[in-house]
């Protein structure tokens, strides 16, 4: 039954009994994590026969891989990708340890230089991105930080609301760009249609340098079931509109988070005149680490079947998480959630009003959520509702407890918010 | 004798002869490279059994190091560096395999944020760097980038001039910074006194945020002697102009190019603001790099062992270049050159307006050298006359048949010259 339908007494009687509950539960001085999406330990043990690897340093072309050179990625390693992700090596730069640096790297080229030849974003009174949201709260930091004026869009079961988003990008020029997380989106584990790729593609948009910022962190994470991603580079060549598209992918969660492989890829266009700046910023990245990921893995099956291994170790966490919200906020009224395939993560939507009040509890009996509104720019959620679960890093025994005192604090918080709105 | 004071006959006749000479080069079809600072192989095969270690990924403080976290370095591989550089841990920041990349990342936030609470320097009408020259030809493209106006200052024996660079700095507040190789300096190997070194540390600046740029590439990189460098983070704290002081350092040319360790160390203000700003742009470096080059060294002491090792593999290079310019162009009166005690390079200096040609010359032949003007702002030496010199790639045997045309070039550049002007 519905705890929405209560009357004020059954309200105020499940108040107290619930109460109870949670006192029980900071007695016990619990202290747990589910605020990042970080890998567990175990997780990580999957991949630890990489420090058995002895680097091969001659890259098959025989340049010594130890030296200085290749600034864009050793080109076998670049062969690895373009199997695994489908684009082409031309179009691929191969970077650091963080897909995140070369987000930010790239926005501060389009604030420094601009990019297709037109105005350097910090000459212009106004620059705007439209921000799907929930969404993954480091992207809003990284246009926060440059005074990029964010735009809140909100998300369908296919992806951002594209009516909306065509509607405002073909009008207004200051608007230069989207963030997208298009598989197994964070924090809610969308993936977008074919529609909304093509949509997002084909576009026209006021702004001649519209760049899309199309972060596929879980482009290969899936949980329970893959999923299909329609070629958004290809997609935006065949509409006329190859540079609108900045690709972004990494290995932070397939091999080490502190230590991976990122790779940025756009129109040969657009990689030329990026490679042509890092030229002037740096030596290039690690090339020992991209031969040394690319030994352990030896092609993209092996990605993939590491993948199987890391999905195997997350499905129970997963499972936990879902079967506890069901069976405890199930037809109460009090929240809503996504079931995703993939991805990192399950969003949570409160009864209206009750996320911080939720993630406040929460915390205050020893488990720390992901703050209520970072998922929304400027870290705020208009209805104060959506919350991040990020089942990965406890363990599930841990996890369980976790979850049991985050419904229990969903109801209560949602109970009292109730009784606030009946005085 | 010296050249310079041939009769024109003389000078005819000698030109004969040396283009004689230089034609025999030519028809041995040389291939040999003195362009760039890069280590040899021979240098990088003493790091080999770095590719031994299984790297202990757990921190002291029990971080496990494969993971998401610690944004600003592994607080053991700070002490290292602390310990063989002498700067406070706090002070300090560990970065990616490229200190280049922090040291255009530093710039960068000059211009979109500003530095110590002024002005961005991209809403400046006009931002100017003074540059000592010769000097490192990826410090000017940095500057030339964003746009900088570049200040030619001439080097002394005990760095740049002093004098003129006081006299500028102390009126024009758009004179934002200068670039600095104290140690060995880049290509002169000349090492800063510590009267220049506490001259920029205290001099008066009109500008509030004129930043010292102090890429210590060479800090613990001697050939035949090391030299001391006097504390410049603490003679401008001592001075009351601690915030003035970016200080670089990698172990580029320590461990591996392609695959080290950089560093950037200021102002506990300086580093606390840098560290919020990078929080934003990455997720930081890679941790398990830094625990793989502390555990190949183990302490600051391992590091200096080694440097010894990669002295010895050095000094037989310089010596080739050292004894062949002495025997072919003393007293000619048509180079000048330095005897640097460490870093990377031999500055030559050749008869006024004769470097490129020389250049030219020894690229004809086969032997590729740095392209003249390459040490200056813009590319452009006003006398056209110096030639940075990179022994430590070839072998002995192939760089001492590419000195020995280079020193020819120089002579037959020289001599053309001189006709030309006694036309």
């Amino acid at each position: 039954m519905a705890v929405t339908s209560l009357s004020i007494e059954e309200l105020k009687q499940l108040q107290q009994q619930l109460q109870q509950e949670y006192d029980a539960y900071k007695s016990q001085n619990l202290a747990l994590d589910m605020s990042r999406g970080k890998p567990s330990g175990k997780q990580l043990d999957c991949m630890n026969s990489i420090f058995d690897i002895k680097v091969d340093y001659m890259t098959k072309a025989g340049v010594d891989a130890r030296n200085y050179g290749i600034l864009d990625g050793v080109p076998e390693v670049k062969e690895l990708f373009s199997e695994l992700l489908n684009i082409p090596t031309e179009q691929m730069i191969i970077g650091g340890n963080s897909s995140l640096n070369m987000m930010y790297d790239t926005i501060a080229r389009c604030f420094l230089f601009g990019t297709g030849g037109e105005t350097p974003w910090s000459k212009l009174p106004k620059v705007k991105f439209l921000c799907p949201c929930p969404g993954y709260d480091r992207h809003f930091a990284v246009t926060e930080e440059f005074g990029v004026e964010m735009i809140n869009i909100p998300m369908t079961e296919q992806g951002p609301d594209m009516d909306l988003v065509e509607q405002l990008v073909a009008k207004d020029d200051s608007i230069k760009g989207i963030w997208c997380v298009p598989l197994f989106s964070n924090p809610q584990g969308i993936c977008y249609s074919d529609e909304v790729v093509e949509r997002l593609a084909s576009m026209k948009t006021a702004a001649k340098d519209f760049r899309i910022m199309w972060d596929n962190a879980y482009g290969v994470h899936y949980v329970y079931k893959k999923h299909p991603l329609k070629d958004i580079l290809k997609a935006a060549k065949d509409a006329g509109n190859e540079d609108r598209v900045f690709y972004f992918f990494s290995t932070s969660k397939i091999t080490f988070p502190g230590a991976g492989v990122a790779l940025m890829a756009s129109s040969v266009k657009n990689i030329e005149e990026t490679k042509k700046r890092m030229g002037v910023q740096t030596i290039g990245s690690d090339k020992l680490n991209q031969l040394r990921t690319l030994q352990f893995f030896k092609d993209a099956d092996g990605v993939l079947r590491h993948m199987d291994q890391l999905a195997q170790e997350l499905r129970p966490k997963f499972d936990i998480v879902l079967k506890t919200l069901e069976r405890e906020l199930k037809d109460t009224g009090l929240a809503t959630w996504q079931s995703p395939d993939g991805g990192y993560f399950v969003s949570v939507d409160t009864y209206q009003g009750c996320a911080k009040k939720t993630v406040s509890l929460a915390k205050e009996a020893g488990v720390v959520m992901t703050g209520a509104g970072a998922t929304y720019p400027y870290g705020n959620d208009p209805e104060d509702k959506n919350i991040r679960i990020a089942p990965s890093y406890p363990t599930c025994e841990e996890l369980q407890k976790a979850m049991d005192l985050f419904c229990l604090c969903v109801k209560l918080a949602g109970v009292s918010q109730l009784l606030e709105e009946n005085k």
